[in-house]
């Protein structure tokens, strides 16, 4: 690793940590220790984002958008050092120009010493891009991160027909990252959750955090996604963004009686304020 | 009042009762004690309703929806029993036939001897149709709870140019409600919030809890109506009810610079989890 200065560290205090802990993927599931990891088909999945009281993740897509406190952004930090790979979709690398690393002090400092044996570190970077719509470049924030060892190159998964030039490759390959080809052979060209998760697991990363946009969130609520969701990190913010948003809410199917069915309940909830905002975990009711 | 024995009634525990009492209405504002509610020029409202993840609540107009637990409803009555009156838009009227009141064992204690010098005691129901969509008839809930005691007989808000029909009308007076006339001088025929507080004030209602559905709802978070509301109560249950609900949601603005803007946010907050709900209370942010 380089000895660039880190930039601005965050910590997450022991209290709400505890609270969120059980929700966390197990220690073993990590690849740095492998006895029960290798016992799961897929990675351990959380599914982690922020959103208004009327569910909009996003005022729209790239506009940015004042949502959580400075607690919920350090909980994130937190997050995203306990997990083995982070994953958003096309959508959110294109609007967002997303950093996908964690500037948790501990991660911070794991990082500096080599990134060694411990559990808190980077996470590596997944994006979901069947038709290679994320223009990666040099200056991209993910990459800037990465070639200053504070984040790992990311994993940028594309459809087996999409061909991506080769500036781009170089970008990724530099930095450790890479594209993986993988059949899109889900609705709407979109990937299959059991091959994105089986890939993710050929890599050896033992666990995931989504994080969003919202076309992923809501493909991972509803049935038949919602059976590889291990735990849900919902943070709330007490703000509406009102009607138009980007919207985390899944497609609903319709009953025998022809009346509409809920498509998702949370068991083993927990509710844990942070700031002015409140966290919310909970495991997909089977 | 009847001596006709109360059904099932409800109590809600000390602890969460604390947390949510400095967002009810102060004593003052009852009509029982006059001295400074008298400055107010309108009833203290406070906004309260459940809603999923997404942000709905209800699945679609009169489709019956789990949403809350057993604590959530049990305080819904607690707070029923802490303001003069209880609103409904003539949407809820319809589709739900509810029954506005409180079933909170001290408030159909103080019915039953009277509903005299407490303050805890059951609300006036309060009905927004401006069209008398809602045909009310002997045996409707909120009817039938006033017959027995157990519950007040509604006004119905109607716009002047409406003609009610006669039975109706008695039905309303025989249990002690009525029909008020007031001119519907709003946006697509809709009433405007100071009239119908106004009303409310005249009526001697010193506070008023708004309880849905959607429409009033909204139209309650954005500006300019959001500027009557004193306190916003809103449970949160651990579901998804999915695409296609009722959805609370305000409209949005649009900025100088091109973009939207974001309706309300909430300040003076407490979270408070309450089974596996989480109850939020808050005050608008001017
Ligand atoms: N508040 C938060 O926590 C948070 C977190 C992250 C993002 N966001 C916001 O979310 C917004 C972006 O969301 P979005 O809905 O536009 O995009 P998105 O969910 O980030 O990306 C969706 C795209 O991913 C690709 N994809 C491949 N397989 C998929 C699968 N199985 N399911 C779903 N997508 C799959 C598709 O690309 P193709 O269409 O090219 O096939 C799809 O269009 C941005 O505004 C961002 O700020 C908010
Ligand atoms: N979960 C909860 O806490 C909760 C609570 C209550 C209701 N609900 C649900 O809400 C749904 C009904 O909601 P809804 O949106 O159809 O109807 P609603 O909000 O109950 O009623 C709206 C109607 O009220 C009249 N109105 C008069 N002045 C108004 C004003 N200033 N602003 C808004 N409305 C005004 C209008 O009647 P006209 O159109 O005739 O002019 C309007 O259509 C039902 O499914 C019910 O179950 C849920």
């Amino acid at each position: 690793m380089t000895s660039i200065p880190p930039r601005e560290t965050l910590t997450f205090p022991p209290g709400p940590a505890a609270l969120i802990t059980p929700y966390l993927p197990p220690n073993n599931t990590n690849t740095t220790t492998t006895t029960s990891s290798s016992t799961r088909a897929y990675p351990y999945v959380t599914l982690t984002y922020a959103h208004s009281l009327d569910a909009s993740i996003s005022l729209g897509p790239g506009i940015r958008t004042a949502l959580s406190g400075p607690e919920s952004k350090a909980m994130t930090h937190f997050l995203r050092a306990h997990h083995d790979a982070i994953l958003v979709g096309a959508g959110t690398a294109v609007a967002d120009d997303p950093g996908l690393n964690s500037r948790l002090a501990a991660a911070v400092a794991a990082d500096a010493d080599g990134g060694g044996g411990g559990r808190v570190k980077q996470p590596r970077p997944v994006v979901l891009d069947p038709r290679g719509r994320w223009a990666v470049h040099a200056g991209s924030k993910v990459v800037e991160l990465a070639r200053e060892g504070s984040g790992l190159g990311p994993l940028v998964l594309v459809d087996t027909g999409t061909v991506m030039e080769e500036g781009r490759r170089r970008v990724l390959e530099a930095v450790g990252g890479r594209y993986i080809a993988l059949e899109a052979r889900g609705e709407r060209g979109r990937f299959e959750w059991a091959d994105v998760l089986s890939v993710l697991k050929q890599e050896g990363l033992g666990s995931v955090m989504i994080e969003g946009g919202g076309e992923v969130i809501n493909s991972l609520l509803a049935p038949p996604g919602n059976a590889f969701v291990d735990s849900v990190i919902v943070t709330i913010a007490p703000t509406w963004l009102g009607q138009g948003g980007v919207v985390v809410s899944p497609v609903r199917s319709t009953g025998v009686d022809g009346q509409p069915v809920a498509p998702a309940r949370l068991t083993d909830v927990t509710w844990c304020p942070l700031g002015e905002d409140v966290v919310l975990c909970g495991r997909i009711l089977r």
